[in-house]
């Protein structure tokens, strides 16, 4: 896209155990979902490991390439929870016991019937200058600090976050898709048309996904995106021209062979 | 983990798809676990869009943070397909028809009684001096140039790469483990026990993810992990009884507070 004033993003994810395999990440197509309705452009995710040095050269890298950095993980009270003090050594700030924050715990400990223990205590934790954002779940609340947006890595306590950070981003234009199937045709027999359209609509993106591998079902998703609806549509309704002779030529290998438009 | 000789490893998960939140990725995972039980450490993941400059700034410089550099997405037949010319970019080599590939590619056309078409036939273009790496699903190779491997992003064609890719890796020590479960304790109680037994084994790494934020039903698993098997018995068998206190105590807030080990 070439005319694009989109504020842009980056996801930093944060935690061994999405490394090593053990948890299957769901932050990600969360995140990339809540920003897409807001118009910011997710121009990039990085994962890594509960590792000071690594932590902190990420979040400054991306902080200073992007508009937004959204993180989670690693702000619980054990003692792998080290988000919060790296963010601090990023930004070059101090780091102490913020009282909003301790009272959160104090309340929910309280609710709960039991005594605050020292390391729930850590999550009161916030580097100076940051400002909460509210876990509407489990109380102890993440923070955001110059751009970044950091985040629990639990996907419930996240999304619950998302609501509080979402009216402190700048929003931009939605980017709209439209999705046309074609059905028992490789992507290969409509690269040519796509190949034209993409040429000559500059700020619409094309995409072409093959599903299915089996005989009996398969095909390829084309998925037009981009900011500016009219565009979308003329872009959608010369790509449906240029494709019935595509169609019409995949009858010959398969009679099963169409074309239709999906919701997404 | 301080001495750890295991050959280090990232990912990256190329495509406008996945950052735009349309699709789930699932490739990370399945990477991560075939790493894990070679021995090969994954420290990082990056995703990226289908963007020249982005896609040739990562692998730069992923490659020569660690010993392999794993690729997912853009070597299909499609205009979006940019991933075998950036890593001949990336790697300053020409690109063009390799005759194996080719090869594969018109074999597979024959056999399903059509005509290579041009577009598919882009999928025969390599970098030069890139290994073919084999796909047993749909016949298009993927390709390893120097240490990154370049597959395709359909997880099942993924999958089927990986196969090929295990003999070229250098394996290391398998990273072992054992899970803890402490059912209706919050991780804030065990923090104490961990930071311990963290401190104790240097080698080894613990990690504590809270689970489930209902009243009934919720709890933390404490992960243990290391190469050494004789080491991550003893830490848990400290760690278990360091744990009993906690469980003891927490039977007071929870009558059904209890601790228990769990597979993985």
């Amino acid at each position: 896209m070439t005319t694009n004033p989109n504020p842009t993003a980056a996801i930093m994810i944060i935690g061994d155990e999405i490394l090593s395999g053990r948890t299957v990440d769901s932050n990600v197509n969360t995140i990339a979902r809540f920003l897409g309705a807001l118009g910011v452009d997710l121009n990039e995710v990085r994962m890594v490991r509960d590792d000071e040095a690594q932590i902190i050269e990420a979040v400054r890298s991306l902080s200073v390439t992007y508009d937004y950095v959204l993180t989670t993980g690693g702000i619980g009270p054990t003692h792998d929870d080290i988000t919060a003090d790296c963010m601090a050594k990023a930004f070059s700030v101090d780091i102490s016991e913020h009282p909003a924050a301790l009272k959160l715990l104090q309340e929910r400990a309280e609710k709960a019937g039991w005594t605050l223990n020292d390391n729930s205590r850590r999550m009161a934790r916030i580097p100076h200058g940051a400002e909460l954002i509210a876990n509407p779940v489990s109380a102890a609340p993440g923070f955001q600090i110059g751009n970044v947006f950091v985040m629990a890595g639990v996907p419930k306590i996240m999304e619950g976050m998302l609501a509080d950070v979402a009216p402190r981003l700048r929003t931009g234009r939605k980017v709209l898709s439209r999705t046309l199937r074609l059905n028992f045709i490789g992507e290969s027999w409509a690269a040519d048309a796509l190949r034209d359209i993409d040429k000559r609509y500059a700020d619409l993106s094309l995409g072409s996904y093959p599903f299915g591998l089996l005989p009996g079902e398969f095909g390829t998703q084309l998925v037009v995106r981009g900011q500016d609806a009219e565009a979308l549509d003329a872009a959608v309704s010369e790509l449906k021209t240029a494709l019935e002779p595509v169609v019409e030529e995949g009858r010959k290998r398969n009679p099963q062979a169409s074309l239709d438009e999906i919701a997404g």
